[in-house]
């Protein structure tokens, strides 16, 4: 019995997610059909790097499986992407150690927020970035995200959905950067709570208008208090693109 | 009365093309009722640089109409925006002379065929190029383009469905670069036929695999027979970039 590591990738736009959920199609479904029909049953299923929400992207993603068949590392990548609809692709497969879990021994993800501020949406990637027709001080966003920085409780920036307990997580990094017609949001850290992202960026947009004062970040940070952050920004802005290990 | 010209932009994945068909959604008609929506009744509908065929993308396209309206070019930009679903954009309108005509004014155009060359397809953009698993010899095949230069009678790159007579077109341009993990063939010419930049990228990747030698696109010109060129490569890969006047 041997533990591969999958590297994929996939479109948001169809999914309700990475997570097996009640309603819609979840990619950890439809990833596990597919390799299931090349290498036969997984011993135990397939366990993703994290969660991600409805409508989210992933450049990159991790998952995990264990199983004794004898299709080789390459032949799983190319078998399962033959079985995979275009939106979902395997791009890479290893053999791991056994104690190699894509969840646990994660260290840390970056999440990318695209925000466009062209006055005109883009026929090409209106279901990748959010448009935004106004104007945003990118300089004060910046200075904005790096009050995120540290380790916070970030009970503000997390939806009242969400059942976990403790809130506190640690941000290693926080830039907004100007890409040609985009703003992006580049955040890493060691988890992100339920809308973490998406709650920060809609409180950077509301520093960009110049609603919020960047230092302001640090006192709704303290208060712990959802209503004082921003709105939760949709969820097609958003793509997870590296994890750490 | 005015002439206005638009510049727009779409994605063809859920169209039949530009011109109006009996099966499908034509881009020109959703432009027409969007615009109408917003001005009211042009005087002639609305007239395109170019059709093109189902499935292709217009990064770039131009078309004209007559209209007494009141509403500013500005506002005509902003309010057929809104009526138009997402993979259509109307980026400029503006007024301009009675004789200026989209398709008969027209002196060039641009066309670009991309072609992905990474062994795995891309999960954001395999609508837009064509995925190509195999070795392509990017040189060759820029060699071979240039043979397409010059005024020819293009017959042997032309589909049987054509009802047009004359064949003969002029190639300004033709050039095959290597863009990270794409093959790019750009061609630009003082008009198409039908499948016209198609079979020549067909052509091209029948060169990149060594079936046909570069020096061998001028014979096959020559000898004006469609079943010496190549196949027709598939639609989602083409894209119209440019439109001179």
């Amino acid at each position: 019995m041997n533990r591969y590591v999958l590297t994929l990738q996939y479109d948001g736009t169809n999914y309700c997610g990475w997570q097996v959920q009640p309603n819609g199609i979840a990619v950890q479904q439809v990833v596990i059909d597919a390799l299931e029909s090349v290498i036969g049953k997984t011993a135990d299923g397939v366990h993703g790097c994290s969660r991600t929400d409805s409508g989210v992207h992933a450049d990159r993603f991790i998952c995990h499986f264990d199983s004794d068949t004898a299709v080789p590392p390459q032949g799983i990548v190319l078998g399962t992407n033959t079985k995979l609809p275009p939106d979902i692709r395997i791009l890479d497969c290893k053999i791991v150690d056994k104690d190699f879990h894509a969840r646990y021994s994660c260290k840390g993800k970056t999440y990318e927020y695209r925000i466009r501020t062209h006055p005109i949406a883009d026929a090409f990637s209106y279901l990748y970035e959010y448009q935004y027709s106004g104007n945003l001080d990118c300089d004060a966003m910046n200075e904005a995200a790096k009050y995120f920085i540290g380790k916070h409780d970030f009970s503000c920036f997390c939806s009242s959905g969400s059942a976990v307990q403790d809130k506190v997580r640690t941000v290693f990094r926080a830039d907004v950067v100007k890409k040609g017609d985009q703003i992006v949001f580049s955040v890493t850290g060691d988890g992100f709570l339920y809308n973490m992202v998406r709650i920060m960026t809609g409180s950077l947009i509301s520093v960009g208008e110049g609603k919020i004062k960047p230092k302001e970040i640090a006192g709704i940070i303290e208060q712990k208090d959802r209503s004082l952050a921003g709105a939760t920004a949709p969820a097609y802005g958003l793509h997870l693109v590296d994890i750490l290990y």
